[in-house]
């Protein structure tokens, strides 16, 4: 039985580029490999999985023969080529926020809701936002054992969230205020100091926490802070999930943290939640205070699982649990878990 | 009526610097300013209030004239010398953690309760926590308006919390990791271009955040967390108050956020938890997302209100308001409530 064929789109971008780590690093269920991009970018030379592939361009055309193609590129642009692919005969996963809360899209995480794979009548099945991600995998479990009710989140996002850009915008700034050591100590000098140049931000990174990320919706609320609902409530299939995030942007290059305060049904205590963690999936328990041991993203960053740590249960309330989460979020934020999910398909291809 | 005399205690550390430049910019209400520090500081010279003045050793007989003494010292400093300086005839202003949460020691924020600065058996009156005061006075308003039952709190926190100890160390850090831009990218790398030198805090600061503040208490709270809880509940006046707080370390050097989700009695809604801030003293109201404003730390450093911004009301519960608030931990966090407290007292003695 011939492997099947798997289309990258967006191979060149900051996810793109994880994912053909990934694809090099993890068990191959892949025959041919094709890496899609914008004009712009045809032409190049990849490595991946001991390849060296030729970047080629996005066109309809390109998905014939494809079995499974990811997608690491803005909204616009999977609403305009996903169907695109599916017609081909493709089946789509999509790192994007276009289908993500689509009644006919199912919203999977492998640890979580695997068997969503199968219940695609649109051909797409979507990845969740990154910080979304991140946090899941350390939240399932404790729905699994004491019944989710309630999540209360603070978000700590990395700049590689908003793409290379990002992550070049807060070097720059870095650099325009190293040396100065009384920079942070007076209003309007850090802004001085940076200039014009905020890159993807509303304002400044160095030396700041800036409280917002995505785009304005109603009520205030960032689309970034909506997400952590609505994809909250589809994966874990808690329709009634109460949400409420405050998502902020920090001067870190790659990793989201996220501080949990989770209300369950029933009374709850640290130990055995310690316990479910350490048994789940895709989770690492970091979680010793006494030496200096918790979840950061300069520890998790580059690697696959989440980290969550400083588990407490709620001094006022018996039903509650206040910890701390950090993923990578072009790993288990983005890439890895489309690889994930492309990978139960692939299965599906083997089992026929 | 001759003005009374101030001492100034810890007068040339992080806060006590602070605390010499609002007395020279504020309404003068003092007669003799005396500046007390440990041996080894004694002899060095500080301009204060246009004069210069020369630091005097930390000793009993220092008090000796001494109406109202400030104290910017660590906690076991304060513990010895606060009540030496009461037997002198001194009322003691105490900015560290040693008789916050006493029975006989009120807390007080002048612009919440006040009046307690008279409930003061032991002549001792108590400044609250840094991440404390610069939430406080944003929640204190709403409070009055809708009837406060929960908090749930998340804190990004400056390293000048932690002393110039904390600021000098994030700018090692910067500097160590500038100019190398693939750093953050992969785990261990920062930990190994950072070294062993992580002056106060338990793990590297740059390109990082740190889920850890202050000593670890029962439960796996650390003490921060718990300050969080206990002294809200005390300058409110609510015993009962529910309050789950994570402290967080950020790479910002000076202003304290805290991402708050405040459950009340009542309903609310966003527009008129606006207007009661935008009214409620030491406060001011930054809430324009559309127009990239919110309150951050490089704006608020400097200024002695708080600020506050990104107010919602939760999706899921009519009863509770989401927002930012950000503050100065030097000024409002430290030497200026200080101030302010003590220039109640000042008033006292103009009274007689």
């Amino acid at each position: 039985m011939a492997k099947p064929t798997l289309a990258v789109v967006g191979a060149t971008g900051a996810v793109g580029t994880v994912m053909c780590e990934l694809l090099s690093a993890r068990k191959n269920v892949w025959g041919e490999i094709r890496l899609l991009a914008s004009a712009r970018s045809a032409g190049r030379k990849v490595r991946c999985r001991g390849e060296e592939l030729t970047v080629q361009e996005l066109t309809a055309e390109a998905f014939d023969g494809v079995d499974v193609a990811m997608f690491d590129v803005p909204d616009e642009v999977s609403a305009q080529w996903g169907p695109a692919a599916v017609a081909r005969g493709a089946v789509v996963v999509d790192n994007s926020g276009a289908f993500r809360l689509d009644r006919d899209v199912p919203l999977v995480v492998p640890e979580i809701n695997p068997e969503q794979v199968r219940n695609r009548p649109r051909g797409i099945i979507a990845n969740a936002n990154c910080t979304t991600l991140a946090m899941i995998v350390a939240v399932a479990p404790l729905h699994r054992e004491y019944g989710l009710r309630e999540l209360v989140l603070a978000s700590y996002q990395a700049v590689s969230g908003a793409g290379q850009i990002g992550v070049d915008t807060l070097y720059d700034q870095l650099s325009k205020i190293a040396g100065d050591r009384v920079l942070g100590s007076r209003p309007g000098n850090v802004r001085q100091a940076v200039g014009d140049d905020l890159g993807p931000f509303p304002a400044p990174m160095a030396l700041n926490v800036v409280p917002w990320a995505g785009s304005l919706a109603d009520g205030g609320w960032s689309t970034e802070e909506l997400k952590l609902r609505n994809e909250s409530r589809k994966i874990l299939g808690l329709p009634d999930l109460k949400v409420s995030a405050t998502c902020v942007r920090v001067p870190v290059v790659t990793a989201h943290s996220v501080a949990v305060h989770a209300v369950f049904g029933a009374e709850v205590d640290a130990e055995g939640a310690r316990e479910a963690l350490r048994n789940a999936p895709g989770v690492i328990l970091v979680d010793d205070p006494a030496a200096g041991e918790f979840p950061m993203p300069i520890d998790a960053v580059g690697t696959d699982p989440s980290w969550v740590g400083r588990i407490r249960r709620s001094v006022d309330d018996p039903r509650a649990l206040d910890f701390f989460v950090t993923g990578d979020n072009l790993r288990k934020g983005a890439a890895l878990n489309t690889a994930q999910i492309a990978e139960l398909l692939a299965a599906e291809f083997s089992s026929r």
